[in-house]
């Protein structure tokens, strides 16, 4: 495919970088002695699974029953369903179960009675817990509840509570590094509690689940009680990750490759074609306080590799089509309608999500599930 | 389908909504003496595309080549791509035209000498005119560029200069519906002088086309010189049309349907399954200025519509599935895991994208476009 001729917005994948990412994550979780369990949400593509798999991954996570059967068609079976257990779902649980290692997660008591009530074959059950997200889980604090869940559970023949597991999905709103770090400290600590706790009460062993990109990426070590982490965005990273301290340019293996269509020298900008429905509306502010949707970059010659991010030239403006680039008067200048831009986006597993399919620099493409 | 027990997110289609808003537009259409050529990308239903035929729509408007090819595929033949040409298509508009009464957009030279070279079969052009919105399109002071660019057009043997359109986008970002007419005057004012300047030139007749859902709406008819309308998102409204004064919330004709997963009643919200990937990350500001995703309906007992938005109770935090939704303690608790709540969202054009199939109440499934 020539990538300086593009019909239609084309995701872009480089490779070596996502092996890079996925290396440097798979070496520190040998080294600690944790499982990598990586949430397959990020990039939802069975090709990209089997470069992680060629890392020894064999353990995995995904957002959906949907995507538990697409990514057990192509050989995956010890998967975690990381989102509270939806209780229709409770008959297709049960049937997965059947041919899956499958790990479901609970945080209510009327979730368990149900799950109790409606699965009959193994079932392995989290119980999830709130460390400061706020999204789901238990609150950390009520150890009371998470025992009393625990014991409901173990009353259940087919359900095999495997221990605990978290999201600090609160370390997206820290101010960089150090916060990200103490917010995992704290989460670890909590966390320690509520397995002595329950180990106490007779469920040994707890096992310890834990994991988002910003701290898996910025600690040196993964320390006790984690005995499993699930980060999903490390293989592609994004511009929010970037602005969080957590990679650099060069770490971001992901992009959407877009015509130009338009142009307009008087106001220094530019239209793509490449709009919301391609690149989604998460956004960073601009120092301004204004927010901005992508930076962008240029492919190399080769087209073996994009440029860093181009100095204040961003996604200014996006509708669903169209998407809006401001910039430098000699950069605007410098591209012809018809050039291919790269935007790198805030949120690359959102960005992904919106394509069927990605294109694999230097090589051919790769397949992705869609729900 | 049991639309009280989802196993996943559902995107609903009222149909006696649709046709009451449809109905209201197409008869100003046919008072006023202008074609309605309604803008598909927000349905990109061909079920849909089947009950405007119905009201006697003949011709319609796209956002992409592949979209042209999914409704010609289902019979429709006179159809405007109103997105400007990326000059890597023209081989295929050409093939396309063959079979296809097409109509592209251009707002550079750079892309009228391209097509001219490029297009053997007869194509219409329109010229797009940038009344404001500043987006695509020729500044529509810049009357010399215009004149220039339709000689362009005008001697090329397979190209149909059609006339002037634009997209008053920036009615978009009006306070309200007095800004929104005045927007809208101010377009007809200068697109008046622009078709004059053209017939002055030869360019005899120019029609003029135009139209987004704010000015469609609310304007009583539509006055010379417009020749065609081109709103899209009229057939299914949403909170950033209600936001704005153009509709009521009777007239939001959609909603994504999701079961509840997790409560918290300690923070008043609950979580429901569907996320940024079902709901799309658009936005309105709540009277504190903190953004929110949609508002909260519920079924009807005999599923056949839904309520008024619930007072209070608002989207108020995306993740990739999750939603979390806030709202006073006693609708919280009224609220069980599993029940299902309707999402009104803010950009239905946007939510309808991200689903590959619609379903009508008291009736089946809609097929959709997916590229």
């Amino acid at each position: 495919m020539d990538l300086s001729k593009l019909e239609r917005p084309v995701f872009l994948v480089d490779k070596s970088k996502v092996l890079r990412n996925a290396e440097r994550m798979s070496r520190k979780a040998r080294e600690s002695g944790v499982s990598l369990r990586p949430h397959f949400k990020t990039h939802q593509s069975a090709d990209v699974a089997e470069w992680l798999k060629g890392l020894g991954v064999r353990k995995i996570t995904v957002s959906s029953l949907e995507m538990t059967e697409y990514f057990n068609r192509s050989g995956w079976n010890d998967i975690t369903i990381a989102v509270p257990v939806n209780i229709h779902q409770i008959p297709r649980i049960d049937a997965l179960a059947g041919t899956v290692n499958l790990h479901v997660i609970i945080d209510s008591e009327y979730a368990a009675v149900r799950l109790k009530e409606g699965i009959a074959r193994p079932l392995n059950v989290w119980i999830e817990i709130d460390t400061g997200d706020h999204r789901t889980g238990i609150p950390a604090e009520r150890i009371d509840r998470i025992l009393s869940l625990a014991r409901l559970l173990g009353r259940a023949p087919a359900l095999r509570f495997q221990g605990i597991l978290t999201h600090d999905g609160h370390a997206y709103d820290a101010a960089g590094a150090p916060e990200i770090l103490s917010i995992h400290e704290e989460s670890l600590a909590a966390l320690r509690s509520i397995k002595q706790a329950l180990e106490a009460g007779g469920f040994s062993p707890c096992l310890v689940s834990m994991g988002d990109t910003p701290s898996c990426t910025l600690v040196d070590r993964f320390l006790p009680p984690i005995s499993e982490i699930r980060p999903g965005n490390f293989v592609f990273y994004d511009l929010k990750q970037k602005s969080l301290g957590v990679c650099r340019d060069e770490d971001i293996a992901v992009g959407v490759a877009c015509p130009a269509i338009s142009k307009n020298v008087d106001r220094n900008e530019l239209v793509i074609y490449g709009g919301s429905v391609h690149i989604s509306r998460e956004s960073l502010p601009l120092p301004s306080g204004r927010p901005f949707f992508g930076q962008i970059a240029r492919l190399t010659a080769d087209q073996g590799e994009w440029t860093a991010p181009l100095p204040g030239v961003y996604l200014s403006a996006l509708s669903q089509e169209h998407g809006k680039v401001s910039g430098p008067e000699d950069f605007i200048r410098s591209v012809e309608i018809g050039d291919t831009l790269v935007v790198l986006s805030v949120h690359s597993c959102i960005t992904a999500s919106l394509f069927s399919e990605y294109q694999v620099l230097k090589d051919g493409v790769a397949g992705k599930f869609r729900p």
